[in-house]
């Protein structure tokens, strides 16, 4: 099984030298104090964490998995102790607000130690993960007496939360949910109704569980129109908001899944549950993407966390693998030298890495976004991040979650016979991944959140500002042009094919879908290939000036080149196939699908 | 839990009308007899035995798995039972040499059979394919004497067989392995050592097992050229045959797996076991590789069968499930639509369709090879079948094992959060195929063997006879040009790029390694393309005949459409990738793969 080390080294490169999140910090609201050196410090010790706590866990959590028995579920060896130890060294009030027990450090600490906590053990995250998303969305839509009630709990670690969309005939299309909601003389609402997939939904991990439900108020419209969002405690409260009796939800079953066994994948049933309103009636959708946009961008690290585990297992076992003979040779007094040695064994590894690596840069300048959206100086500066982290939000999710199962899949084919074995530890990594290209919204659905929402919606504004950015950099003075060019005849590609699509899209219904998912992916190879190019010139500079790093650098620039030269290349396949139209999809007669 | 269904139709479509196997039966040595309707009905009944009596053991298999105690492996329930009817209907003795109470039917009958085993059940499958793959070795290389004793207890079905190949330090570098033969008096040997991943390796299906060992009789040559095959039985034989007390053979443990769980996957260790030298000493690779070739194209099969099982139940799944709205809408009284209106659902599972469509004329073709190889009328007839066989068998092993895994991943897709739920049926699909792109060579070792033994070595004579067949048949008048172009492009391109390895090998030690997994895919595309381009003539045809099943032969038409235009352009990036070269795999400081 490999061990985890958190690549702390990596994490150091992307929050100083590429992201400068020193400076950052400086222009931020209520963010001045975290300095370079104490953000390493925290890093360092959310690394001892993932490395000594959770990853020991991770695979006794695949094997065990949670049980259910009475209602109760029982999550596997370990779980609840190191919960207890992450909330009681207060974790998970890093980046929440002082006001109810939080820390106020900025969200991209968070996202550095969310990565390590993945990384290390992606099931047991999620009950972290899901409590956090819980926060930011009570935090953004609960009165303050609700808050108040909820959140010290919450961030103390005490309780923790859940997203409940789902139901068994409604996954992406929400509007056609059934959960009701019917009003009480108190203003609470009486909520019943049938949720499934609802991950971390019952476990033994904390004394309660704060549950956000989407549910239609009795009366309101059909769609998606009619429906509000709700916070429903499992457990009834008291005045003082301490937790009692059982509140009328309960876990119905818990799903056997391909991976993540160590989360509870739960049908939870509520039976005229106490429920109270987050936010206007009717409006919960918006309400309720507070949570979900906040959970693509952990869905896009998750996938982003397994390509770094990946890649380190199977680096490890590519470096102690003894088969054939490469050239040159590694080790010419064996009778066979380490795999690593092999070509295609260094594509593979290579693409996990630039995967891996290349996902951590674009997370977290997605995370610098958020932390600008929450302590922005200017409306101004809080509104042009917003714009940015929408457009770059489905691609990250989209995109990452695709490059996350591929490096993951790469993990078991780099160990041959022995990654199909539990052991390795990369058939688990695979079987978890798996999940990030279907939850929190399928691929199909970034893809269209994107081409829809983020591009032809402001008239591809924020895209041609991300673009003209790329461009800009790629042709600055300096830059290696052998490295920029590739990237400028992609951006260039991609400016012309989203103007292509918005021209032709209300003339073909299905032209966005029949494009969506190719479009998704050529805008991640492009993102990717921009902050893969800014790296190459900061290791260029590093170098040039001397540093002491000189193989760290290098292998930087000679990974930002593998990616330049053999994964770029796949974004002018998607561009043909998204120029391959809609007919070659629509006009086709059922019977093709006979069967 | 998806219900296999035999796409007979389908199958008859590649079996006559594709490969018209009627005709060719006739020119055949011992195939005459076989006409289509006989051909069809033993197709019928070996669908009923894969849709009746194992696809409802498939599920079974995969929770219950294979428990070992005391040595011995106890399979999931109904294993035994299904084997035993098996043998008993004599299906295992189906394409087998009358002589041994086989009943001499041709390979190609075979193929289609075992497509059906593996789509309803790969776990239960390998019992019988592993022990036609013996069968088959035993019958080139055993002397008679074995044969007469070995033989008819497999072709019945009372015992099985296996390959032992590998061993914990050793995959595919077989030159490394250590397990030992000593000549004794008699003519026999003792083997002593240690294998691992031996598929079927104990169970409780048959009374007695023949492993096909590859060992190093003590003070041969170091190396690939020093090892010799054995046969070694299970159990001691008597001179009648009859097997009796233990031949010092042992299952130290069996592998827990990703997938396959109803296959006992073992360690066998040999203690002084009995042996019998197959063929010549010091030549057990080449004789090995009867059974390994014969492997390969079941890899091929097994993953084939993958993706037309993952496309089954994927677009069962699509025309039912009810979410969003289509253009147009399919149920316009619903509030949503049947998921197989959405472009991107349709993308997923007419690739599914092409490329369980596609490999299924694959590997067909292959078996028409296999026919000519053992049943051809001249030897210029067998050796034309060889070579050619020689080129597809790595094409087909790896070209459908990397398209099956992309068709049972986008099975769970189209499935969204329910493809992720074991009862779904599409994540065990995944699991089960992710060990095809693994054993049998990995699917490097296929690129490899593609451009060093069956272009290289005999100067691209092979592939020119291949290319220019396709050329002749895209470019004859009738073909449709708009279908034909694209891959008149891609077959010049293949050839092109065949050229250019070729001419620049000898300069770049690893120039092959770098490039040989994008060969085998790029050849992958173009073969398919082929077959596809043949199909969609065929449809053509029938439907300007009037025929009066208007509706397979239109989808036949549009999916070769859909593959040409949407799968087919995958072709030019492998060329783009392998043209990139090999300095960007292997001018890489050790430094960058630190973590």
């Amino acid at each position: 099984m490999p061990a985890y080390q958190a690549p702390l080294r990596d994490i150091a490169f992307v929050a100083h030298e590429l992201l400068d999140l020193g400076s950052h910090y400086q222009h931020l609201v209520d963010c001045e104090a975290l300095d370079p050196s104490t953000f390493d410090a925290i890093a360092e010790e959310g690394a001892k964490f993932a490395e000594q706590q959770l990853a020991p866990l991770n695979a006794v959590g695949d094997v065990q998995g949670c049980r259910l028995h009475d209602g109760q579920v029982t999550t596997p060896p370990g779980f609840a102790a190191a919960f207890s130890q992450f909330a009681d060294n207060g974790w998970l009030g890093l980046d929440k607000d002082p006001s109810y027990g939080g820390q106020g450090l900025p969200p991209t600490l968070g996202f550095v130690i969310h990565e390590m906590l993945c990384s290390a053990n992606h099931a047991w995250s999620m009950y972290a993960n899901l409590t956090s998303g819980a926060i930011s969305t009570l935090s953004a839509h609960a009165d303050n007496e609700l808050k108040q009630r909820l959140l010290p709990a919450l961030i103390a670690g005490r309780w923790t939360g859940t997203m409940c969309l789902t139901e068994p005939h409604c996954g992406s299309d929400l509007g056609l949910l059934r959960t009701r909601a019917v009003p009480q003389a108190d203003g609470s609402y009486r909520i019943s109704g049938s949720k499934m997939f609802i991950s971390a939904g019952e476990h033994d991990l904390a004394e309660n569980i704060v549950h956000l439900v989407l549910a239609r108020i009795d009366g309101a419209a059909p769609g998606i129109k009619g429906i509000s969002l709700f916070a429903v405690s499992k457990r009834q409260l008291s005045a003082q908001g301490q937790p009692g009796a059982a509140n009328g939800v309960s876990c119905g079953a818990i799903e056997a899944k391909m991976g993540l066994h160590g989360n509870a994948t739960c049908v939870l049933n509520f039976d005229e549950a106490c429920g109270h309103l987050l936010g206007e009636a009717n409006r919960g959708i918006n309400a309720m993407f507070t949570f979900i946009n906040e959970s693509r961008l952990a869905v896009a690290q998750q996938a982003q966390a397994h390509a770094e585990s990946a890649f380190q297992g199977a680096v490890r076992y590519a470096r102690e693998r003894l088969q054939m003979r490469a050239n040159p040779r590694l080790q010419p007094e064996q009778a066979a030298d380490p795999i690593i040695g092999h070509p295609d064994v260094r594509r593979m590894l290579l693409t996990q890495k630039a995967f891996a690596e290349g996902g951590r840069m674009l997370t977290y300048a997605c995370a610098q976004d958020v932390d600008r959206l929450h302590h922005g100086a200017t409306a101004a500066e809080q509104g042009a991040a917003a714009r940015r982290l929408a457009l770059l939000t489905p691609i990250a999710k989209g995109f990452l979650s695709e490059a996350g199962n591929e490096a993951a899949q790469l993990g078991i084919q780099v160990f041959g016979g022995h990654g199909y074995i539990h052991e390795s530890g990369m058939e688990q990594i695979a079987r978890d991944v798996r999940i990030t290209t279907i939850y929190e919204g399928t691929n199909a659905i970034q893809g269209i959140d994107l081409l829809t929402r983020k591009v032809f919606a402001d008239n591809g504004q924020a895209l041609t500002q991300l673009l003209d950015e790329i461009q800009h950099f790629a042709s600055a003075a300096g830059v290696p042009q052998d490295l920029a060019q590739p990237l400028l005849i992609q951006v260039e590609s991609w400016r012309q094919v989203s103007a292509e699509l918005q021209a032709r899209h209300h003339d073909d219904a299905n032209l966005v879908g029949a494009s969506a998912f190719d479009y998704l992916m050529l805008s991640g190879y492009v993102v990717l290939g921009y902050y893969w190019l800014r790296a190459a010139c900061i290791a260029e500079q590093a170098l040039a000036s001397g540093s002491d790093e000189h193989g760290f650098y290098q292998g930087k620039g000679e990974t930002a080149r593998f990616y330049l030269q053999r994964l770029l290349p796949r974004a002018s396949l998607h561009r043909t196939l998204i120029e391959s139209g809609s007919a070659n999809l629509m006009n086709i007669s059922d019977s093709a699908f006979a069967r």
